[in-house]
């Protein structure tokens, strides 16, 4: 693997940053990573950052190599805002709305993507997953259909083809951190969460949520009732939580999963929960490379530009 | 007001203890509190705590005075665990499931009443609410419908006389608190929550929530997209949230709610807000003087054991 790239594409999260460094060819050169992600910098530091993890780098060509960034570096308290493209929009559009900021060093010229939002109905962003949703459209030409991308804001988005036609926020992961951390069903799920009574409170979880997404409210505290009464313990106690959120997410979306299979885009395991519940309503989840979603839309991104 | 009693009421909740000194014609002689609720105490503090707040109070009659108590002093981190009835139940047997924790200074006869549990469907627990419900019961005799109990876990009991049928708890109001603390909503929380801006977010809330109790984990989002899109102030954002969640809470117990006005048991503002929400989809709410109710609760506990 040679440090002579093309250009860089790199993702910038809340938690992580990691670049690719791209060859000529289109192929992967060289892959880095470091946990400077956008919840840990201020504004000034951002290109120190991106200075640190491409030391060494340089490119093909003379004068400053492209970087181009997509990601919660764009947000308002990242490192420069990138105003959003306004969904309906064709994803094919994002260089267009990409900025510019300022970096010391000059042997780098970054660039960062625009988020998206939606003003129609009701209010709504992403910031990444816009990137992720080209990348899926450029991996799987024609695909057109509801994307479900979880996580601690899950996504549900409406593709077709590269054009993103609305899309909706579930705080599905956040809920369960914060509800497993500081309220009162924190008093169950404190132990060993991932012994054998996980996978069956998960189970029954799921169902409920799927069932009733509507009493979530009310079903968020039989994990309590349970524990006390029943003498869950916090293994069964996590995975009833879990699996009661997952299903009412997914409860709550079912009028937009039809017949076909339904891309996952997100961190492996939690994919694979979210496939478990969405077969037992009888849906396909088919969870994707995100690595490889991401980079394909970063790929794709800079390519409807040139 | 004299400090001779017959016997003392007390309602021991988790942040605060309140007494009551009952006079032989049943009036109250004299009222004390204190901040010391069952979350603040160990196991081994409450007696102490007891005797200080009952300080300089006597009985009518020879021997120790009689101190009834309802509330979270019976939990199981509390001073003694009363053994929870299970519904359906009549709440005239409360007393009967009362149990007599040590009481080193024996001036004092103290009594728990127990708590209410539900394992038919889905189990469920409550401790505090049950002496309420038979204080309801005794304030308006013949009363059989729906109550609600707007709080930190609000309850729904049916209720038939001082019979207890079945119950649910919504963890609304501790949601408000962990997600306006915790969650990514926290930025769009910050600063006047009181402005003039809460009472629209309020009622857009209570509508949204009202109309889709499904589509809360998507509809939480809202907030932070309201903030970031449309401008939306802190609070607007505060009055969204609340409304969100009494209005999903209220939505997803519209099957429970018939013609007849719904009993509201808990704090005044609360249940000004709740009778809001409720007048929304044609039903009336009628807030009750919770001292009032949880008075009565404790005089009817203790008369149908005598």
């Amino acid at each position: 693997m040679s440090d002579i790239v093309d250009w860089v594409a790199v993702d910038w999260g809340t938690s992580n940053l990691r670049a690719w460094g791209i060859a000529p060819d289109g192929t992967v050169a060289l892959e880095r990573s470091s946990a400077k992600g956008m919840g840990k910098l201020t504004r000034d530091q951002f290109p120190a950052a991106l200075a640190e993890l491409l030391e060494g780098v340089t490119g093909t060509r003379a004068g400053p190599l492209d970087v181009l960034i997509c990601g919660m570096a764009g947000a308002r308290q990242g490192w420069l805002e990138a105003p959003y493209l306004e969904a309906p929009t064709d994803l094919r559009a994002l260089l267009l709305g990409a900025v510019q900021p300022e970096m010391p060093d000059s042997r780098f010229a970054p660039a960062i993507l625009p988020g998206v939002c939606q003003k129609a109905g009701a209010d709504n962003v992403m910031r990444g997953e816009e990137t992720q949703l080209l990348g899926l459209a450029a991996l799987h030409p024609g695909f057109s259909g509801i994307v479900c991308m979880p996580g601690t804001h899950s996504k549900w988005a409406s593709l077709a083809g590269t054009h993103i036609e609305s899309f909706s926020t579930a705080m599905t992961g956040e809920l369960y951190e914060v509800l497993r951390t500081h309220s009162v069903l924190r008093h169950s799920l404190s132990g060993d969460l991932d012994g054998p009574g996980r996978t069956e409170g998960f189970a029954i979880g799921a169902r409920t949520g799927l069932d009733h997404p509507e009493q979530l409210l009310g079903n968020l505290f039989q994990v309590r009732a349970s524990a006390l009464l029943s003498g869950r313990q916090p293994d069964w106690c996590a995975g009833y939580l879990s699996g009661l959120l997952i299903g009412t997410e997914i409860g709550s979306n079912r009028h937009l999963i039809g017949e076909d299979p339904v891309p996952l885009v997100g961190a492996a395991g939690l994919c694979g929960l979210y496939t478990q519940v969405l077969g037992m309503i009888g849906a396909t989840g088919v969870p994707q490379d995100t690595t490889k979603v991401v980079l394909a839309g970063l790929k794709a991104a800079r390519s409807y530009a040139a």
